[in-house]
């Protein structure tokens, strides 16, 4: 399908602001133009905005348990957080629910955290000029320092298993009403996520209660941490990727 | 990636109206278990369609300008379409504008057509149970036809060069509109273009003007073709693919 990729390159007469709808359309965008936030709701996004917040010294994002295993090999005194498909996974510290990173249990550590798809957004932007982590949470701090960094702005939306879903695409969408009248030029996904946000914005966890994922998670008994993941603006902390370390952005 | 692919799998409680935002998602879905219908509204199956009903025998879809030129060769009566970039291609007889569609040129003919993003959507589908066409043009006679057939629905959006685009997806949500209350399951993808076709509905041609494939468009002289291709229920065919070719289902 290489020939058939087209690379988006930001505008000539501005700075973009793109929205990538699933991590497999990362291969359209020149992601090395960009800053990247990397947008995950349910619910790695918000634990690690919430996390670094609360004092955690670093959170290391990795793809796989294996490697979230492999730091306990080492001896560290890291907490290893590792969830598959919404669940703590056996003989974890914890998972990736909001409510594990409060001070109490995160000040001054490191936590390991391999997730479903928020680790693998991550990875795949790794060439970006700066990979930053987006939340409701933290969603007008990240979005007023966006905005004095004079950047093309990408934001990837994790999705669920490289599939589109609404409540990522829905922040995207957040945070582009916050670029609006700065001069950025944005792309048919950032527009249409904007678009959504306008439309469920009066109530975001009422119009998210009808996705697919909504579902699937309240299967799991977790609608108090997609509430949590909902509140607007309890953080002002910016996680950034630092080497292979989000830390707290200076 | 293919470890990360999750296959996305009709629910079992009902049938499925799921959306493919662009055909780089097509490996997500277990297409065998879909009626496909292929929709880039800019132009190639607004032209189709036309082209159907206006009495072309068969429009034979092809990837490359090569392929279509092989059919000259073939010394074969066909008339030729071949578009790269949203221009005709240099000897052949059309591209895609829907106005090269009348019964006056098409009626009784066979059309070899080439574009850039609707024959890649099609192409990607084969293994459907079926492969539909749809447009503005056939919105009503399609979604009526979709009803009686009691299976699977996978709207395919071509989209850009393999990323998002507005126009398709907006269709996507009007072809979902007609389904609702049928006892269809959509997944996000399909709630997401649902409400983007209840925010721009009102009038489709302002809502897309703000698009960048609009604005490509523009650049091009086609805003013709534009309103021509938003024109809704202008025709009733429905092209299905049999074989190579699109040829009016009876």
């Amino acid at each position: 399908m290489s020939n058939n990729i087209d690379i988006q390159t930001p505008p000539s007469g501005g700075r973009a602001a793109h929205v990538c709808l699933t991590p497999a359309l990362l291969p359209l965008f020149n992601v090395e133009e960009y800053i990247v936030v990397v947008i995950d709701i349910f619910r790695a996004t918000s634990s690690i905005c919430y996390g670094i917040e609360n004092g955690a010294e670093a959170i290391i994002p990795v793809s796989q348990v294996e490697e979230c295993s492999a730091y306990r090999e080492k001896g560290l005194d890291y907490l290893l957080a590792a969830e598959r498909d919404g669940k703590v996974v056996d003989g974890f510290d914890f998972g990736n629910s909001p409510f594990s990173y409060t001070a109490q249990k995160v000040a001054g550590k490191t936590v390991v955290l391999t997730t479903t798809n928020g680790t693998h957004a991550l990875h795949l932007s790794r060439s970006a000029k700066k990979i930053v982590i987006g939340s409701f949470l933290n969603l007008t701090a990240l979005s007023i320092w966006l905005k004095t960094q004079h950047e093309n702005i990408l934001l990837v939306c994790a999705g669920w298993k490289n599939n589109f879903n609404l409540e990522d695409t829905l922040f995207a969408g957040a945070v582009i009403e916050h670029l609006k009248g700065e001069g950025y030029v944005p792309d048919d996904a950032a527009m249409a996520a904007n678009d959504l946000f306008q439309v469920g914005k009066g109530d975001i966890n009422q119009y998210l209660k009808k996705t697919s994922h909504g579902e699937r998670l309240k299967k799991l008994g977790i609608e108090k941490d997609i509430e949590f993941c909902l509140q607007v603006d309890i953080t002002t902390a910016i996680p950034v990727l630092q080497g292979e370390r989000l830390v707290r952005l200076v």
